[in-house]
């Protein structure tokens, strides 16, 4: 791409009205018809998949009583630079001051403990789609650091720990599902130093895509919350011996926000987006090309086969009628993202036949009506999205040996380095980028040359 | 019913699992997985209908300036007693009071403006499935008096009021599919009068349900806001011949909590709730009956096959092969409103049929597998649900000629008198009950026998 990412990024966003940033609040983001269609195809699969799985859909509160939020001690600190505090209603304060819910666990882990009883109770398994809000200090971006989060949240408690595991294996096969199958985004897993995991939890895994300018940019994460919160917040069993017994519960969820910002940069080009086809909302459009007014007729009428077609294919179509000159719409269509162009002109009307033009590699490819498969075309190019993601993923991966080396790499993507795991030799390397994941393989420190630990690092948004 | 009609509402809300109100903060439900999928089936449906019709899925923010807020002084004058306002943000104060939204035409109309600069630019349709929050002083009760309301809003904006008109039509009809078609709940459409409008319309158009006891619920309002918010936020176009207009607007949104509430109520009886099969996550429940152990394993096969028969006609069934007794069985499953009951028994595999069951009649025939055609079932139990529904609801019409039958009927339903539309009249009136709409039918003041119009009245929620 000539223009640089992030000129590029923002055009997108507005050319393609996905987002709107000009409301009055900062951080604030407008989600538009067309982003918002992209989000709703993403969060039907998921909520499909936790259901599947036996996930409740819920709908949770908004607002916690402070003495609530308060409870959990790391939780609170890891949070209380950030929540929004509602103080009055109407004219009137509020007997206590309630918080816009940074995440759900403090609202929801009073009512598991009105839910549990005994072991017969659990698990319990719930998500909701909604927004949670955070006053982030740092820059807002749009869809990538904002103030209101638009995510799915998940939340269990099980009878025993081993349960809670096989659920984060679980839920890692799902968000791997969501984010690699359906977007078709390449992501790393790694499991975050202990400095910057999820306030509460035990650990958290994160999901970490690479943007083009280099930066990571953490899509989902997974909790492992131990019994740090059903001890606060007595979510307590009789086991099936009749004694006492506390949950262990996870928490995750993935920002539908970054997972749309994560499509529109990974898959993109000079042309515009490219979106994967389960996640176009119109996944194909069908051009007319009439130059002769003599040829309108024939071409209208044959136009109406190839919608038949579609319909009965089960895809998603537009007609592109409008006056506009064809290469006009071609433009407008590939900015768009849309799948496939299907162009029809009076030489396709008499071989029986449409041009098909792939949006993610620009074959054209002229296919006998009877012939047209477009669910084939869709999976063929689903997979090559896919791979195309994967290998530009794949020479992302770095290694260095050298704080220069570190330096260099740490633009293009993640770097692997050797740290000594003290605090002054993780000075240099931090201000260089992020520590995603401490590793379990050894190596010597790149900054004093002792006995140390592999880590992975990145710059991140 | 020989229960209180409060007390089994409430019972069927707990027992079901549709939400729970112990949430500690008053009039903030938690809505359960029961309660959930049924309003996400109401959601998805609307929101196709919507989408259809050419509405953007969208989502706008929650805060709201003061300064966007107090913009149209009707609208504020209605919602300022009501409105949550956050004032702070971690440790610190916010620049400006933020409202939550008490509905989102305050939020969404500058951006309108952003977004209109030609007549080609209209009109803009949009929806959103959100939550708003009013602090409503009256009595808070689950689903139908709530502070956080779970809805779906529509705004609009075009270039002429007839075009206005004619989407309050489209919308009248949408509505009337989600609410008494998906759902069955017969309703009546009335125009509020002036001093029930929604705040800053012109006029609120408003669809009453009645429920057991008696009282109407709105469950959803449609308000031709005509130019006063167009002006107030500077909504306004270069018509064909360059001359500056302002758009005309209009806003409606159906409450999905008062749509359980009233699906809950209206079509439940002695053994629980009775629900529409489209409505349903769970359309039939397969019930395996072997008392021999001899029995078991051909039964288990058989009940396969009915398994393979509900999935390839696109059914959602459980097979409940607990350990319960039948009747237990029956009893759960019946108060959970499912609408057919297969049980599968020796006799039922050796005639190779089921016993089917119809929730809302409790009529069993003995069904063969080959001829086992639920959707055709549920087609025409939905049809029985909706006309009992609509019989009831027409016998809870009623005209009045004195102030004593007037209040001898408002306990039952809507009752229509007529009233000189003088104060002094009203208020003998209203302190029977609520005037719904005034008709533009003619009749003599049932207090002072003066010449006046006709007006619908009820006890409301």
């Amino acid at each position: 791409m000539e223009e640089d990412f992030g000129e590029w990024y923002r055009r997108m966003l507005s050319e393609n009205m996905l987002v709107d940033d000009r409301y009055d609040v900062k951080g604030m983001l407008v989600y538009r018809g067309a982003g918002m269609r992209i989000i709703k195809q993403m969060s039907r699969y998921l909520e499909d998949l936790l259901e599947e799985d036996g996930h409740e859909p819920t709908l949770f509160p908004l607002l916690i009583p402070e003495t609530l939020l308060d409870m959990e001690k790391e939780h609170i600190a890891g949070f209380e630079d950030e929540v929004y505090w509602v103080t009055h209603a109407g004219g009137n304060p509020v007997e206590r001051r309630l918080a816009l819910r940074p995440t759900s666990e403090t609202c929801m882990y009073p009512m598991f403990a009105l839910w549990t009883r005994t072991f017969a109770d659990l698990p319990i398994k719930v998500h909701q789609t909604t927004t949670v809000y955070r006053n982030d200090t740092k820059q807002t971006r749009p869809l990538i650091r904002t103030r209101e989060i638009l995510w799915n949240e998940g939340h269990t408690a099980f009878a025993t720990r081993e349960e809670a595991l096989q659920n984060i294996e679980t839920i890692t096969r799902i968000y791997t599902e969501l984010i690699t199958g359906l977007c078709c985004v390449p992501v790393q897993v790694n499991r975050r130093p202990d400095w910057d995991k999820f306030p509460g939890a035990e650990y958290t895994i994160a999901f970490d895509a690479i943007m083009p300018d280099g930066k990571t940019l953490q899509v989902a994460t997974i909790h492992n919350l131990g019994q740090h919160f059903s001890n606060v917040f007595k979510i307590q069993f009789d086991d099936e011996g009749g004694n006492k017994k506390l949950a262990w519960q996870t928490s995750y969820g993935p920002g539908f926000g970054r997972l749309l910002a994560s499509v529109v940069s990974v898959h993109g080009d000079g042309k515009g987006m490219v979106l994967p086809p389960r996640l176009a909302s119109v996944q194909a459009v069908i051009i007319p090309i009439v130059f002769k007014d003599a040829d309108k007729g024939k071409v209208t009428d044959y136009v109406q086969k190839v919608v038949e077609k579609l319909k009965s294919s089960g895809i998603s179509y537009k007609v592109d009628d409008g006056d506009d000159r064809p290469g006009a719409k071609y433009y407008k269509w590939e900015l768009r993202g849309v799948p496939v162009r299907l162009e029809v002109g009076p030489r396709d009307v008499e071989k029986d036949a449409v041009m098909v033009v792939r949006r993610d590699t620009g074959e054209k490819q002229s296919v006998k009506l009877k012939d047209l498969d477009l669910q084939k075309t869709f999976k063929g190019m689903e997979e090559n999205i896919r791979s195309k993601a994967r290998e530009n993923f794949d020479s992302r991966i770095f290694t260095a040996d050298t704080l220069a080396d570190l330096e260099e790499n740490l633009g293009e993507g993640i770097v692997t380095v050797s740290w000594c795991e003290k605090n002054e030799c993780a000075k240099p390397l931090e201000e260089k980028g992020t520590i995603l994941s401490i590793l379990d393989d050894e190596g010597e420190c790149i900054v004093c040359g002792k006995k140390g630990k592999q880590v992975r690092m990145a710059k991140t948004y």
